[in-house]
């Protein structure tokens, strides 16, 4: 490595993490010394990650090229985007959050994704994935109109983020340009579930060297190379040093291990993504509590989901990119060939689904709240304009917690209750969903959205026998007399202990069930009946539940007696479900005020 | 073509397409014949496009085709999808619609789109680009398990199309399945303005012959042929047959002509994509009304936005695709290094501007309301959750017309309003969309979306001097005591005369501008002052402005006055924009029917 001969030396310490707080200081290590910062760096983030819980297997497969990349480029003049961003907490502790990156995802902590207010080196905020490129371009093109030929910019994106569609939009822009853009693509074969698609087989063939002689990013005109070994500094150094003195879109194939550094991260890379808490030594994890009652809403629905299939064979399931996480992957095991993780690919997902039900199939589509954000156009375009009868799953939706901001489900309702043709109905515990699946599969002549929460329900009994819910029907709970309580969906045990725990006859609670349609004869009745009337729901003000109950009371002339208890129009911050919920406002507490104040006027 | 010489030559006649009343019948033509219908089929749209106006270049495009897959293929029972559905006119002529033609986009008629309702022969409505891949597979998918293996499925998709982020989705997903698909890539170079991106340049040089040994479409695991003459039926026949006998994903490359058959159509594509009316023999064009006063908010934005561009160097441009109708084309002419189409992507639209606005650059992102509905994740999680002080100009926001359910920009409102730091601002006149677009590009700390609708404005002098206009403000445009009604953004002049029509000092006229934030202070003294509150609005009325209005003055306790005037919870029909909105009830008629009743109150 004659070409950093020049540098000296600095640090002959036992530690070298210790002593780099910045890029600039590890700019001025030996190269030879930074595989050792590159040990140094994966012990320290597994052992943060061990205690306090975190993503781990993306950030420790990107060690090695985090430290290349930051040596070899003037960051932060150079702009470097992580796409998605799971994978950044080596960049994180290299450039100044070192000594609170154990406050990662803690409420008022450090976020567990680059964002831009949190620091210069952070060039875009990410979360959700594919982005990086367009968001690269239009940095570049900004150097280009402001004279600055000098500035690098850097996307680093998985092989499974960038065959999403946005990433190939981007691609394709990028390729007819002269844009001084360098794509290096991280392709260790795997999301958060292993990559799928023509596009992985295609890489899996660059790599084994049977591809042609036509590589398809150089297809899309961009200088390829690669593919190199993303964990070996000695080869990541010269082919980043190379590509920084050529200009124009240029794309370097670097091949990782998701997990590297920990053996039992490599091997189960699905479940040391984000493994919660684990020995720092051995990799095993503590004892899953998957099992423990309340199940989790998710496994509620994938467990029904099957049972649903055993006897309708027009059932279909559909992910993008998330069988693990919606745990459409018991479906994918007991029926392949009708469950169908199709990749990062919302838009594909819906439309795919919109397909299958015009010749008569009856698809489950399990999309998280803030990536069904991704085909919004598709499922009013695609499905609810051509009244088919898609069933979304809406997992993830409400607040999440530590993923924060970029995934807080809170505007579903608000922007799916304005789609005609659109059933949104909201389960409040685990039966409710089981009885909504139920009844979806009987054949509804119209498309169903089923919202339900990242977690646990409230039920000791899950597996309970399957009801009819008739549809746009509430429940009323408890009969009171002066306060009305609205709730929508999974409200958790402490709200409804809240409630309970008022005298009995004045405060009557009713579980809307339907954000859309409204049970409007019973909300004539409670309008009629009660003195105040309470929404509260997991989701935006703006537009959202409430503002879709007031809209009824308007039309009955009783609109003023409600009170819409909701999250105000601002982006929350991570921090537990529970933490974020009582700042939000919407939790017990704050209902339990709300309720007293009205009970004293 | 010694394959077909057992069909028999049943019309011996002066003209064959008044024989042809469907696939059946086309089937039983003689090949030779082909080329003969496909003359006629050519000049029948061409006789009733003349006068009716309409689409006119795609389909014309497209008749050989049309013929050859209906001849070779067993439609309906064999699925047919046209991608984004302006090519199918001559399907339409030839499945059971030729009588009905002449309908095409009136009221009443028949769509300009495929339509599922329409006929069994349009096997998906579409619309929006890009989504045939997709809805194709999941049909191949059904079939498959419906254990129907003879089944063709078939998407016909432009160049334009296939380079959007969605159809790679699907391509990627399809390559990976062994689907029965057949994917005919129908490409003459351009969507509705010239195809632009890598893959463009690529499908080039495949033309030429220039391209590598392996084609990208093989790389994504697709069987490619040709590419062929999508004009020469002799050549279309064979290559469709043999496509038939095999199984799995396969991809036709057809070239065509956009406009083929009438030269002035050929030669100026772009506007003979929908010409208007013109002469059936000469392809000429009546006189342009372009330049006639009031101008379109198309070309006052676009002439604006040149005009602020000379002076403010930060400012850029993009479109997804729609230069010409968006009016981008006047700045791309002026300053084509700062303007920008990006293609069919709007998801990469976003946050191309995004990462522009990062870097301190302005950049004005002008996207159809309806397509925006495909960037809606970006425009939370990328621009609105980092604050990034992008300028959205949202073209044909609220009813289109004629292009029907599929373009009515009428969500946009409900579906932006409910996210944080979002500006929502719609102007009511020519001078207001120029003063929200200066407003803007004098640095707000926040993103702005600009709605305004497609057509003419209201003013006969629309280069108004700049002045800034207070971002939540509102104007009071006439003093009232017992109605006030609030609108938003464009009404045209016939609301304003009938609000003008009534004795003055009873009805009081507010032009709110803002969504969001909304004139808190205004309201308060309105609902304080006024005995009734109509809010009027081009959009649907759950969740949109009149619903933000109402929650403001729920929290004022002055809900009961209002009445809430928009679209109703379903889809429209197309029309002139005048009939629909007429029969949405949103017109003159029915605001002055809505102000009689509360005067005789």
């Amino acid at each position: 490595m004659s070409h950093f001969s020049d540098r000296i030396q600095f640090y002959p310490l036992k530690n070298l993490l210790e002593h780099i707080s910045s890029p600039d200081e590890l700019r001025r290590l030996d190269p030879d010394d930074l595989p050792r910062l590159a040990k140094e760096t994966r012990g320290f983030i597994i052992d943060i990650v061990a205690t306090k819980e975190g993503h781990l297997g993306a950030s420790l497969g990107t060690v090695e090229l985090t430290i290349a990349l930051h040596y070899v480029f003037d960051t932060p003049d150079d702009k470097l985007i992580w796409d998605v961003g799971h994978q950044a907490y080596g960049h994180k502790i290299l450039t100044g959050r070192k000594s609170i990156f154990d406050t990662n995802r803690q409420l008022g902590g450090i976020s567990g994704f680059p964002r831009r207010t949190e620091s210069e080196y952070d060039a875009f905020g990410t979360g959700h994935s594919s982005t990086s490129i367009s968001a690269i371009l239009g940095m570049a093109i900004a150097s280009r109109l402001q004279e600055n030929t000098e500035r690098q910019h850097i996307a680093v994106i998985g092989d499974a983020s960038i065959a999403s569609g946005m990433a190939f939009e981007a691609l394709n822009h990028l390729g007819s340009t002269d844009a001084n853009v360098l794509v290096i693509l991280n392709d260790n074969a795997i999301g958060i579930d292993p990559s799928v698609g023509a596009l992985k087989k295609y890489l899996t063939n660059v790599k084994k060297g049977t591809a042609k002689e036509e590589n398809i990013f150089e297809c899309l005109n961009l200088a390829y190379t690669g593919p190199i070994d993303g964990h070996d500094i000695s080869q990541l150094l010269p082919e980043l040093e190379r590509l920084k003195s050529v200009r124009g879109p240029r794309l370097l194939h670097v091949i990782t291990t998701k997990g590297k550094g920990l053996e039992k991260a490599e091997i189960d890379q699905v479940t040391y993504h984000a493994p919660g808490r684990f020995d720092r030594f051995s990799g095993e994890r503590e004892p899953s509590t998957d099992n423990e009652l309340p199940l989790k809403y998710q496994d509620v629905f994938g467990h029904t989901l099957v049972e649903l299939a055993e006897n309708n064979p027009k059932i279909t399931g559909i992910t993008p990119a998330m069988p693990t996480g919606s745990s459409l992957k018991y479906m994918m095991a007991e029926f392949p060939k009708r469950a169908f993780d199709v990749g990062i690919a919302e838009q594909h997902a819906v439309t795919l689904a919109a397909g299958m039900a015009t010749q008569g199939l009856m698809p489950f589509c399990v999309i998280y709240s803030t990536f069904l954000q991704r085909a919004y156009d598709q499922v009013i375009h695609d499905v609810a304009l051509q009244n088919l009868p898609v069933i979304f799953c809406i997992d993830r939706a409400g607040i999440v917690g530590q993923d924060g901001a970029t995934h807080n489900g809170i505007y579903d309702m608000a922007y799916l209750r304005c789609i005609p043709n659109l059933v949104l109905f909201a389960p409040m515990n685990e039966t409710e969903l089981r009885n909504g699946m139920f009844t979806a599969q009987l054949g509804l002549p119209h498309p169903i959205a089923i919202r339900y929460p990242r977690g646990r329900g409230v039920q000791q009994e899950w597996r309970t026998t399957f009801e009819t819910i008739e549809i746009g029907s509430s429940r009323e709970l408890r009969k009171g007399s002066k306060i009305a309580i609205l709730s929508i969906g999974h409200i958790g045990n402490s709200i409804a202990e809240a409630i309970e725990a008022f005298e009995a006859g004045q405060i009557g609670h009713y579980d809307m069930r339907f954000v859309k349609p409204l049970d409007k004869k019973r909300l004539y009745t409670i309008f009629e009946h009660y003195d105040f009337v309470i929404s509260i729901e997991d989701g935006c003000k703006a537009g959202g539940f409430g503002s879709a109950v007031l809209e009824i009371a308007n039309e009955m002339g009783h609109a003023n007696k409600l009170i819409i208890m909701g999250i105000d129009d601002l982006f929350l911050e991570h921090g537990t479900a529970g933490e974020v919920r009582h700042l939000a406002k919407i939790d017990a507490e704050a209902l339990k005020n709300r309720i007293k104040i009205l009970l004293d006027e």
